[in-house]
């Protein structure tokens, strides 16, 4: 017998980003996070390969709403290769984003834990990200805790 | 007529990380920084050509002191591909640390004004680090501003 929840799990599963989510909302939903001009399929493919030639080093991944077909969820992580702690990696997880229509689902947790465990299993020693303060609690219950001040100088 | 300024300059040249400077003092310059157990010279280089792999996506950055012929300072920036931004790019500081016997020097800002118009010059539209609360001031002199926090979660 299947309970809700492991229901709600099929529905929501956590996989690899591929060339087909662009026209499945995953430019709209990046749009809910920040400035993020619509972008032409050529550009797409082309950043799409660049990133691809990382392999394990840097993972975008999605949550597809199996109902509606959209994109619901993505978040990335890419593996920083360091000299210091014997040489070791440190996993940065950047643009987290769940659209406004499926909060309260966890489907924000479920893609932290994805890249954090895709850190781990990398073999980082660590895994950050910078966040508003606002966001502090959802990152405390994903086990993140605050350490130091992300400081930004932009060029445009 | 050189001024005092133009000599030291001549002294205090930003360059890049070459393989020889595992042995003028790299590694014991980051042990100021954190953990940093002593490296192999294999291990040293296997990590340098993995990240000279990623070309301009990747720099270390080293201030070699000719008089001593040690390395004194050191920083890092790495070029994260984004989907954000219209397919843009953000650098990402790590890893800056200047010798205790040169502080005072400006080594440190020169370390981050060579990081940070590299990654402007590779098409970044902001570059972002983390520090200690203790750092703010010389990161605010170096032209960044405070934003967000940052979260950590260790594997280790």
């Amino acid at each position: 017998m299947q309970t809700a929840n492991s229901a709600e799990e099929e529905i929501f599963r956590v996989r690899k980003l591929e060339i087909a989510d662009k026209n499945k909302g995953f430019i709209e939903l990046l749009q809910q996070l920040t400035v993020c001009d619509s972008v032409s399929d050529e550009r797409f493919q082309e950043r799409f390969q660049e990133l691809a030639k990382y392999g394990d080093d840097h993972l975008v991944c999605v949550i597809e709403d199996d109902k509606s077909g959209k994109i619901v969820a993505t978040g990335s992580v890419f593996i920083e290769k360091k000299f210091i702690r014997n040489c070791g990696k440190v996993g940065h997880i950047e643009d987290v984003v769940v659209d406004s229509s499926v909060r309260g689902k966890q489907l924000g947790k479920k893609i932290v834990e994805f890249l954090a465990d895709h850190a781990r299993l990398t073999g980082c020693y660590k895994v950050i990200l910078d966040c508003s303060t606002d966001n502090i609690p959802f990152y405390e219950r994903c086990g993140f805790k605050q350490k130091e001040v992300q400081m930004v100088k932009y060029f445009i």
